[in-house]
C-alpha cells in the first residue's frame, strides 16, 4: 500500500487562462491533495499542510490534457513529514508526457501527544510502480458528493468508474473513446465522506475500434487503513471520429 | 406528486471529451441522481443505489445541449425498488430531441427492520405528464450550496430560479435568451441541506423578442414529504443576437 | 474593516450561454454572496436573504472576463438590513470595465431575541477604498474545500493565493500571466469551514515581462470578528505569448 500515490485528472476548462494553460494555483492545489493522501497513508493521522518549498514551473499543462500528480514520502520526523510531488501533463491523443513541476510539501500530524509517525520505509524496490497494464488512480470523497447520510451517491461512483475507463481506453488506443455500454454494476458497500478511493482499470478485451474495460473501486479509511472493494463495473468504450457527430 | 421525476441541466463544458460529447460516466451520474429522487419520493426512506443494469448508449449528448433525465418507479419489493431512467438530449436552438440511453437502477432502503415500502401505484393516467406550458424540474440541495447553518444561500436559489427561466424562455422562443431584469424576489422559508427542490416556470407574457417568466421554487423534505413554497420570482428574458456583444 | 466587501472571480465557462455571456441567475448568486458577507461583517450574526429588489441588467459579462461584486450596507433596522451590490465586468487584457447591474438585498438576522444590529456607520471617508496598489478580495470557505476535520485544504488556500497573484499581475501588465515560480509558503493557522477569507496581493518587483507578487491570506470568523493571517506567499508571474505554447 505504501509508496507512490497518484491522482489523475483532466485539465478542467474553468481552470485555464486565455491561452488554455492551467492556472498555477490549481496545479499547486492538485499537488497538495496528493501530498495529503500520501501523508495520510504513511502516518494514519489527521494531517494539515504546514509549508510548501519553492516550486518552479518548467512547462504548462494545457486544456484537455491529463495531469498526473504523484506523491511520495521522502522524510519523516516525530510529528511531521515531507512529501515530494511530481506533476506531469499528458496529451491524450499523442501520449506525449511533460514534467510540469516538482515540489516538496511539509505536513504536520494533529492530534494527541501520543501521535508518533512510523519511520520511513526502506527504499522501494519497484513494487510501487503501476502494475503492468493496470491504471491505478486515487481520489477523495468530498461532502458535495455525499447525500445527507454522509455516503457517496452511486452516481458519483459511476462518474469515477467511467472516468477511469475513459482514461485507460484512451491511453490504450490514443483515440477519443466514448462509452458505448455499461454492464451491470453492483455496489457492495457504501463509501463514506472523507474516505480515499482508488480506481483500478484494466483492458480485458480489444476489438478493432473498441475496448472492454473492467474497473474496480476500492474505498480506504485513511485513519484505520481498512480497505474494501466498494464497486466494480465493465464498460465498452468505442473510438469515434469527430465526423461521427456531424460537427 | 408521484409519477415521473425530471432533472434538467446543461451539458457542462468540463464534462465533455475532445469531440464535445458528454462523458458516459457523467450521464450515468445524472441518471442515478434522478433514480435517487424518484425512489425517495416513493418510499420516503433513506435509499442507496445497489445496482444498475446494463446500459447501452444510443446517441451522444453534446456540449451546450440540455440533458433531461426522467425517472419512474417500475418495481417495488419489500425493501428495494427499481427505477427506470430515460436520458434525452435537447438542442436548445433547434429543439431537436434525441434519446441517449435508458437504464434501470435498483435502490435499497436503509433503516430499521420496520421499513416497508408502499406498493407500486396503479399505472399512471397522464396526470404525471408535465402540465401544459409549465416547465417542472427537480434538483437537490447539496452542502456546497449551504452556509454553515445548513441552509441554502439565497444566491443559489436565485441561480436555480434563473436557470429555470432561461430554459423555459429558450424553449418557448428557440433563441438565446439573456436576463434583462429580475423582479423583486421574496424568500418565504429557508431551504435545508438534503431537501429536494422543484422549480416550476411558466411564461406569463410574450413580447416581440422578450418573455416574462414566473418561476416558483418548492422545497420538499424527502422523508416526511412536507412541501412548501420557498421562493418565487419573475424575470424578463430577451432574445439576443451574437453581434449584439460585438463578438 | 467596515465599508465595502469585494468578491472578484473569473466568469466560469460553465456559467455562460451560447453567446458566451454570463447567466443572469449566476450573476444574482454572486451578488447575494457578497451581500451575505457585507451583512455578516456589519451585524456579526447569522443572516439569511429575505428579498432582493428589482434588478435590471444593463450590460453582459463575457466568458474569460473578471466579475467584481461590491456590497455595502445602506440601511439597518432592528433585525434586518439592506445591502447595495454593484456588479462590474472587467476585460482582462484591455482593462475595460462595464457596470453590469446594481441591486439591493434585504437580509434578516436569525437567532435569539437579544440580537440587535449595530446602527449604520457614518458615511465613509474614503478609507474603504482599495488601498493604493493592493488588490483586496474576499471569499468564503465552503464544505467541499474542507477535509473531514472541517479545515480548508492547503491546496485550496494555494489555489486562492495563486488566483489573487494572477489577477493582480494581469491587472498590472494587461498581458496573460502564467506562474513561473511559487516561493516557500507557510501556513500559520488552519482555516475553518464557514470562515471568510480575504486575499491581499501586492506587486513587489517589476521585471521586463515578469512580476513578483506577494499575497497574504487572512481568515476572519464572521460572528466573532476575530481575524488572523493564515498564510502568505510570493509568486513570480511571467507574461506569455500564445505562440510560446505552440498552439
Amino acid at each position: 500500500m505504501a509508496g507512490v500515490v497518484r491522482l489523475i485528472d483532466m485539465v478542467f476548462p474553468g481552470d485555464t487562462n486565455h491561452h488554455g494553460t492551467l492556472f498555477g494555483g490549481v496545479a499547486l492545489a492538485h499537488m497538495d491533495k496528493v501530498a495529503f493522501l500520501a501523508a495520510s497513508r504513511h502516518g494514519r493521522a489527521p494531517f494539515v499542510t504546514a509549508a510548501s518549498e519553492r516550486i518552479d514551473f518548467a512547462a504548462p499543462a494545457l486544456k484537455g490534457e491529463l495531469i498526473e500528480a504523484a506523491g511520495r514520502v521522502v522524510r519523516v520526523g516525530t510529528r511531521s513529514l515531507d512529501i515530494e510531488v511530481e506533476l506531469v501533463a499528458e496529451a491524450l491523443l499523442s501520449g506525449e508526457r511533460r514534467l510540469c513541476t516538482r515540489g516538496r510539501f511539509t505536513l504536520v500530524a494533529r492530534g494527541g501527544a501520543a501521535t508518533r509517525l512510523p519511520p520511513l520505509a526502506p527504499s522501494p524496490t519497484g513494487s510501487e510502480a503501476e502494475p503492468e497494464g493496470v491504471l491505478v488512480m486515487a481520489d477523495m470523497v468530498f461532502p458535495p458528493q455525499t447525500n445527507h447520510y454522509g455516503t457517496l451517491f452511486g452516481g458519483d461512483a459511476l462518474r469515477m468508474l467511467g472516468k477511469a475507463a475513459f482514461i485507460a481506453s484512451t491511453r490504450d488506443t490514443r483515440k477519443v473513446m466514448v462509452m458505448a455500454a455499461s454492464d451491470r454494476v453492483d455496489f457492495a458497500t457504501p463509501i463514506h465522506e472523507g474516505e480515499m478511493v482508488e480506481l483500478a482499470a484494466r483492458i480485458i478485451m480489444r476489438g478493432n475500434r473498441s475496448r472492454r474495460v473492467r474497473v474496480e473501486l476500492w474505498a480506504e479509511d485513511l485513519l484505520s487503513a481498512a480497505r474494501r472493494r466498494a464497486a466494480s463495473a465493465e464498460f465498452v468504450m468505442v473510438a469515434t471520429a469527430p465526423a461521427h457527430f456531424g460537427k
